[in-house]
This record gives C-alpha cells, structure tokens and sequence, in this order.
C-alpha cells in the first residue's frame, strides 16, 4: 500500500507508480485541490481522502542533487512555503554550499517578511492576483516561514505575468515540455535577474508542475 | 567537428550537443526545409549547408532498443518514409521477431502500393491534405519503398485529424510532451487499432518531432 499526502502532482505521480506495479494508493488530499487534479488521481486508480488544507514538504531536492551533484545555487517557486522549504532544509543537509533563492509572483512581498524575520502579511488579504496560479497563496505558512528565513537567500526574485509567459512558451518551444505558469516562473527569474546569478556557474531550476488547461494556453491566439 | 545531414530535428539535437561541448557542427540540409528548422540550428550555432531534398535514414532503432530491448512490435509514421525504411532496416537486422507497421495519415494510400509490391501513387499528384505536416509527402520514394515492402507489415494503421489531435492532448495532458500533429500520429494509431494490436504486449511508438506553432495548437480554443 502507498499513501501520500499532496494536492496534485505527487499525489499523480505516485497514482502512476503504484499502478504500474498493481499496488494500491491512497492520496489525501486537501479539499481545495483543484478539480482536474483529482480527477487525474482517480484516473491512475488512487483512493482520495480530504483533508482541511495544511502545510507540505518534499524530498525532490535529494532526488535533484543525486541528478545532478554539484550545484551553485537553487531558483525554487514559493507560494505556501511548503516545497521551498522542504528543499531549503534538505539541501543545508545535503550540500549547505548551495544558495537557495525564492521566486515569487508579483504582489507577494516575500523579501520584506524574509528581511524582517517576521511574517508581515495582512491576516485577512486574499491571494495573489497572478497567473501562476499554484503559487497565488499570499502568505508562506508559520510552520514553513522560520526554515525559508533560516535556509534562504534573503534577496527574493519577483516576477511579473509577461515574463512568466515568455519563460513559458521557451520551456514550451525548447524544452517540448509541457508545464504550467507556476512551472515557469523559476526560469523567467533566471533570465531576468541574469546579472545578479552572474556569479553562480551552476544553477538548478525546479520546473513544477504541469497541470494548465490545454484550452487556454497563454502563448496561444484566442 | 560533427556533421550530419537533417531537414530538422536530427539537425537540431547535434546542434544542441554539439555546442555543449565546444565542438563546430555543420548540418547538410534540404533546400525546402521549414524557415523555423533552420533558425533552431542557427541558434544552436551549427553551420548550415544547402542541398536538394532527397532521402533520410536513422539511427533511432537502435537506441530505442538500447532503451527498451523487448518489443513485440514498433508504430512509426511515414511520409516520404526515410524514417520507417531506416528503422526497419535496423530492426530487422537487430531484433527480426519485432514487427514494424506503418502509420500514415488519411489520404496517403499506402497499403494499396505495400500490397501489390509497386508505387501505386500518381506521378502529379500533389501532398496529402492533412495536420500531420510532418509526413504530408504523398509518396513513399524509390530507394525506401523497397525496404519498406521487405521489413514492415503490410497492413497500414490510417488515422484523420480527429484522431491525431486526440492523440496529441493526450500527450501534452499526460505525458507532458511538446509534439507536433506528426508526432501524435502513432498514439493515435495505438488507439484506434486497439484490436489488431491486440496481440502484441510490449509496443514501441515513435513520437517524433516537436515542430510546432505555438499559436495555433489544434487543442486550444482560437
């Protein structure tokens, strides 16, 4: 039996996994995970629970770096806080060498809280209006926040809708990978905030994840 | 120096590698290549030499058995059929126990001219209307046919547009692929001959190239 909490694509990946070797699945999932993922995750043959929406972590920063060994630095997306903070953690294991900066759409605010050290969004501000919508959270959560302070770069990288959907249609173009906004993001910071990186030879971008409505591309003529 | 002869995405790929490694890289290419071919070598530094189209052979076999050793049988699209004849070439000589079929798109008529042995197509007849642009050339040409005939089964899969942009959401939903119509074909293929195939555990399909406009993908709403 395999089970796992995630909102999508662990939760599809791990579906996949456990069908290809007959053994069942169980996801919980939060109950405000989009529609299409969790039709996806039933589709591999997973067992869904609900749960409130919480905090998540991850391993892919050990599966990165037993890819590729020896990095410069790191461009995570961060929305709740939970994968950057997972990799951030792992990492100051693994290899603390490497620089971990956060990438945010604009309207975050992160590098003021991170600067602070203290969580200054506004309790009641809605997320962010942005088109990566897996990272529209406004607010790193608390269990999350002390790890990205400790582990991260406090210089974060912003960047705005255009330069998302440039990044986009480039993985799209060259890359042949299919991935959605928020998979976007790390490279469309990597290519404007090129003469701040200048310094790092080797740098890691997470591309995650690729669950965009296929009807409504944004490179794509409507 | 690397140097090869590709009307695109062989080209491309030794570009790309060849620039990685420092190495000069020129590719021989046919006179009516596609103008957006021909900038992605450019942009990957390779030097481009101008010939008359003519036929191409590959190498894809055998690195996709090094890949997956046990197939039953392999689905591969044909156009002017220097793929096919090319991989079947070396799949005969390789694993003789694999069958190769040939996909075409609707229009093409090439189990008539596989049956009877001869190239049945009309001399003045101009390419098959279809979205798999990639394999619009109505005949297969004189020196493949005849490897073509000697190495692959003589039933066609045929598919239309319908399917084809089936096959291709389906690629960019699940597998997160970047294809051209071309490179959907023997999905959906695998699809509709699911009956025919059906005796057959273990099948390869070719997904072959990513040529396409961003800007009109036949999936998203225009």
């Amino acid at each position: 039996l395999q089970i796992t909490h995630s909102s999508g694509n662990h939760g599809q990946a791990l579906a996949w996994a456990a069908k290809q070797y007959g053994v069942p699945c169980t996801v919980v999932v939060p109950n405000d995970a989009p529609a299409c993922k969790l039709a996806a995750m039933r589709a591999y043959g997973a067992t869904l629970v609900e749960c409130d929406p919480s905090e998540r972590y991850g391993t892919v920063a050990m599966e990165f770096l037993e890819q590729v060994p020896h990095l410069d630095a790191m461009l995570i997306p961060v929305g709740g806080g939970g994968l950057v903070s997972g990799m951030a953690v792992a990492v100051a294991e693994l290899d603390p060498k490497i620089k971990i900066f956060c990438v945010e759409p604009e309207g975050k605010r992160l590098e003021d809280s991170l600067k602070s050290g203290e969580r200054l969004w506004d309790q009641n501000a809605g997320p962010v209006d942005t088109i990566a919508d897996g990272i529209r959270v406004l607010r790193v959560g608390t269990k999350c926040f002390p790890e990205v302070v400790r582990c991260c770069e406090k210089t974060v990288l912003t960047v705005d809708k255009k330069e998302i959907v440039r990044a986009m249609e480039l993985i799209y173009s060259h890359l042949k990978q299919v991935v959605e906004p928020t998979g976007a993001v790390t490279l469309a910071a990597l290519l404007k905030y090129v003469d701040l990186l200048s310094s790092y030879q080797k740098i890691g971008l997470i591309l995650c994840g690729g669950n965009v409505d296929l009807k409504y591309l944004p490179f794509s003529r409507q």
